[in-house]
């Protein structure tokens, strides 16, 4: 038991609240620990204790949870989403007062965080949506940290984050306040969408060395190992480097071979394609990165579909060493693709809920801790530095620069995919909003045409202000005569 | 006035329920018309009279209205969806009585409907929500219509729909009872996002013989009459041959090229993409047509964005003819993927909801009176037919033959467009999604090594049954030692 009060506590001790727990301790915070399975309390405390004796204090049950830490006490819930956090507010309100302040530390819908804290505001308590990333390491070393609502909450709890957060020497802590209601959890979803980007063009890149290049396992880890020295440079890419050098300890050969490509699916990247759509936001890449895993996931489907189309050949000669190169520049343009339209959310939902969110600062506490980290984060800040109403990344003049030295080779590697085919959909995804974004009349006049045609939608015109009906019919009446 | 009563009333006059009206009532069924605006009953009453003394009359209060219609009440209210049917309800609620019945004609959400019924029930009234598809033209002469509800009022007016609709000599009236609940105007939702698939996979078609192939108007115009001779004749390839062939009545030259490139958007195309994400089905030719209509709406940006990446220059040697009978390839090859997406969403839902959907009979009555009627849509019956269990249009025996002799021709199409720096988002994630789909092992595996990596989300092996998680980071370490 502390002797004294605690300076904040942790609800919920799988993993990541474990590993926060032992983090703000070794930050010289003491910590109350609560889990409704007593077991995990003990094992954290254990586990303190074998850190070094840092100061987490467990309890078995709420009120003396809660009683432990000082005033106005501050809790930190690291649950799944949705009903348990309702479920471990519940078991915590009785014991909590005026003034208290509970923070979501989890992936949870942004409307479901303010919902929330329009109940506990009702009760007199402040709440905080917050965004963590960084998986069981980040959690324990440093992770982003992302809290949105409450500003009173944030004041009481800064000193803790910055310190928790992960460090980034030249631009400090990954934490600030985000902005009011769920704009913690939302940008969280943001992040998580760009990581699904990512992931995917990651994988993709991957695939066109091995199956359109040929590639080894051995070489792909040797590729991805030389591109993490460079502009690439970033956990994903690490982390792909690392599996694909890992051999399979069951079998011979490697271990990503043996993997079942069935792809886990959570909700941040659905909630996101769903925000997408409602503000119009165009975010081709990522929703290819969440269609690449439904369609993974109908494995079955697959392997007759692969039946019915067996005969088809594909293939072509390629250089190896040219595709490698191609393929990293493809990778790299696409990745800005990718950020352009992850980023271009933020605004569009920040000028809806009258947020103020500031993509700079979004981008600095992505620098380090969380799953997308890497040198990228900073030039994504530096452009948002350099024009913070900036419209796109794509028309930041660093990024446009790049994506003219890169938009040729990724051209070729989208055409070798297809050539053999290999689906790239992130990346083709990536080179067609590329060339429509960047295309000062688009073809669709045709659509408002059709619009008006059938259903006497109107239309503008280039050349005179107004808005126009044509009777089409009647002309082509006349016409055929 | 109706010396007897009428069998139906029409409530809201607008282009789209005038039209119904006066379809009605030239298939022999009195009806009775009003509109809050007095002056549109008068114009729809003067109309019948001038089309040959069909039977519509007129009412200027909501009273007289309801009560000159036959018991059990039907009043088919077309309007903007949203409030104004919520308050052309109110009008007319207080009027009628136990066991008559709404239908709402206009693009609803199906939540939507699907609170209105259960509204409408407590007061013993019942309630459909019905798609309704071909614009004025349709609505006038014979529409595609999809209602979805109670089946008690689907079979009080049964004979008038039966007769309204479109009809097709080989497989009868396009109207069907569609289910359940909101199921009518859900399957309209559906309608309408393969609508937006099918005019976005056109434009493509037309801006890559304009840009790629430099073809005129005039022989766009000739193209696309040719195709409506063949397997892709529907109404969407005849407006389009007809849109190229008209010229300005303002100026020189043709009129499409007069029409600013900023397209309208409604929220059937949004919801589609929304409910894709919620129910895991991958909808990449339609997001893409979606996106396309952001995109183009950020007019003043991609002219910005025109001029910073204004240096790039692209282009490649094309042979024109070679290049038409490849995008009409393309073209039918994409659209078969269009169609394999939208259909994939009627078995999902239909399975959350329980709602027992046929996809065969959806295909039957979308083949004519609506936008996207044509040839094709005969061929998508019969592939329900033959299989009405079939998980994707791809499998489909005759489709995957199609899909076989034309993928090479997409490969090039896409490929083409690529190089001359033309999108053709639809057609590459058409692309995309066949090679996925029809790929025995993808390359997600990765994806799934990376989350158990960084987050131990475990993962499945393809040769060994079970849950696995590996320590990644420990072998890396291992192996660098």
């Amino acid at each position: 038991m502390a002797a004294t009060s605690t300076r904040i506590g942790v609800a919920g001790l799988a993993v990541m609240g474990k590993n926060m727990a032992l983090n703000i301790a070794e930050k010289g915070f003491p910590v109350s620990v609560y889990n409704r399975t007593a077991s995990k309390v003990d094992d954290t405390v254990q586990r303190a204790k074998a850190e070094g004796n840092l100061p987490v204090y467990g309890f078995h049950d709420p009120k003396s949870f809660i009683n432990s830490i000082q005033k106005p006490r501050v809790v930190l819930i690291l649950v799944k989403a949705g009903a348990p956090v309702d479920d471990t507010i519940n078991t915590l309100l009785p014991f909590m007062e005026t003034g208290d302040c509970i923070i979501d530390g989890g992936n949870e819908w942004y409307e479901t965080t303010e919902r929330r804290q329009k109940a506990m505001a009702e009760l007199g308590l402040l709440y905080l949506g917050m965004g963590v990333s960084g998986g069981e390491e980040g959690a324990r070393n440093g992770p982003s940290l992302m809290p949105g609502g409450s500003i009173d909450a944030y004041k009481n709890i800064e000193d803790i984050l910055l310190k928790v957060a992960a460090q980034v020497s030249d631009s400090g802590p990954c934490v600030t306040y985000v902005g009011e209601g769920g704009s913690g959890h939302f940008v969280k979803m943001v992040h998580n969408a760009v990581e699904y980007g990512d992931m995917q063009l990651i994988t993709e890149a991957s695939d066109v060395l091995k199956s359109a290049g040929k590639l080894s396992n051995q070489e792909i880890h040797e590729v991805f190992s030389e591109w993490n020295r460079g502009e690439l440079r970033s956990y994903l890419i690490e982390i792909t480097a690392h599996i694909f050098g890992v051999k399979d300890d069951k079998g011979k050969g490697y271990l990503v071979d043996k993997v079942l490509d069935k792809t886990s699916l959570k909700d941040n990247g659905r909630w996101f394609v769903q925000q997408a759509a409602e503000l119009s936001v165009s975010a081709p890449t990522i929703a290819a990165s969440l269609d690449a895993r439904y369609l993974c996931g109908l494995k079955g489907e697959r392997v007759e579909a692969a039946k019915v189309y067996q005969s088809a050949e594909f293939g072509e000669e390629v250089n190896k060493e040219k595709l490698i190169n191609d393929v990293k520049q493809a990778l790299y343009a696409s990745k800005i693709c990718n950020y352009a339209q992850g980023m271009n959310l933020i605004p569009a939902k920040s000028v809806e809920k009258g947020w103020s969110l500031k993509p700079r600062e979004i981008a600095r506490i992505w620098k380090a801790g969380c799953v997308v980290q890497g040198v990228f984060l900073e030039r994504v800040r530096k452009a948002y530095d350099t024009n913070p109403d900036l419209v796109n990344l794509l028309v930041d003049p660093e990024f446009a620069k790049e994506m003219m030295q890169r938009q040729s080779a990724l051209r070729r590697v989208v055409c070798v995919a297809i050539n053999c085919g290999v689906s790239t959909p992130g990346m083709s995804a990536s080179l067609a909003y590329f060339d429509s974004y960047r295309r000062e009349r688009v073809a669709t006049s045709l659509v408002q045409a059709q619009l008006d045609y059938f259903g006497a939608h109107t239309y503008e015109r280039i050349d005179t202000e107004g808005s126009f009906h044509t009777d089409w019919i009647k002309i082509v009446k006349r016409m055929n005569e």
